[in-house]
């Protein structure tokens, strides 16, 4: 994955405008992967274990929404959404759809739904995206709407 | 901390009812810990680095959103919303309010906001909660209202 800071082009508010679409590279989540977030964050047995996770709600061992929330969002930092200045939320929405099993691989597609220059603040504005993550069936697993803090271009 | 298995009540949908609040323990986060979890899903200036940080929009280093998330939910599983069949979220909203620093300590206090039982599945129904993550000067760092899926009591 390439880091951010190599993006060829970052986006500034006056560069984005509604139904532009973002696709970042992608990620393979392992089993260990997941156990990990979830011993640290998230330690609940669907997160935990195989054999517990069996007798669950989940039918088997599933990604924290957190860890898959993190994912996301390290997906479009490397990438996936280069805007200027990084990417700063202030909130959001977040729906997970489907589990993320150990073998996923995900990638992050992202598309401008909202672009409004803040009126008390002249450098800057608020975007909202939909940002999906996709698994390597093409299942939206997870989607997240972010309301982003974007800079305009110096003039 | 104790483990959420520990907890010795269980909630049942059944045992929810709006306006109940629950409160969690507490955790110091450290500059390392915000420095490791960035350089693994949000390696952006001002998560990574005190001096780079001080020339961004956050004016010093401060935890990523999304490892507040994950500390949010790490105290509410372990005894800080203690429902029966775990913490299971369809989604929901989060807004982040203040920067999280180095050596602040947040705890989180919930408050339920909707109990709805599930027409379809006699088994389980929906509950909408709010959830403070507050800091230890009593401001409120985020906050996030979870749609979480809880199992009524088993007759």
């Amino acid at each position: 994955m390439s880091d951010a800071t190599t993006a060829e082009k970052r986006y500034y508010l006056d560069d984005l405008a509604v139904g532009q679409r973002f696709s970042s590279g992608s990620r393979t989540l392992s089993a260990e992967e997941i156990k990990s977030f979830a011993r640290e964050f998230d330690p609940q047995p669907f997160h935990l274990d195989e054999a517990a996770a069996r007798e669950t709600f989940f039918q088997g061992l599933a990604a924290s929404g957190w860890h898959a929330a993190a994912i996301a969002m390290s997906l479009m930092v490397r990438g996936g959404l280069p805007i200027a200045g990084g990417i700063i939320g202030a909130g959001g929405e977040i729906a997970w759809r489907k589990p993320i099993r150990p073998g996923d691989t995900l990638h992050v597609e992202t598309e401008i739904i909202e672009v409004t220059p803040s009126r008390s603040k002249p450098d800057r504005g608020t975007v909202v995206a939909r940002s999906d993550t996709i698994n390597q069936h093409g299942e939206i697993v997870q989607t997240l709407t972010p309301r982003l803090i974007v800079p305009r271009r110096p003039t």
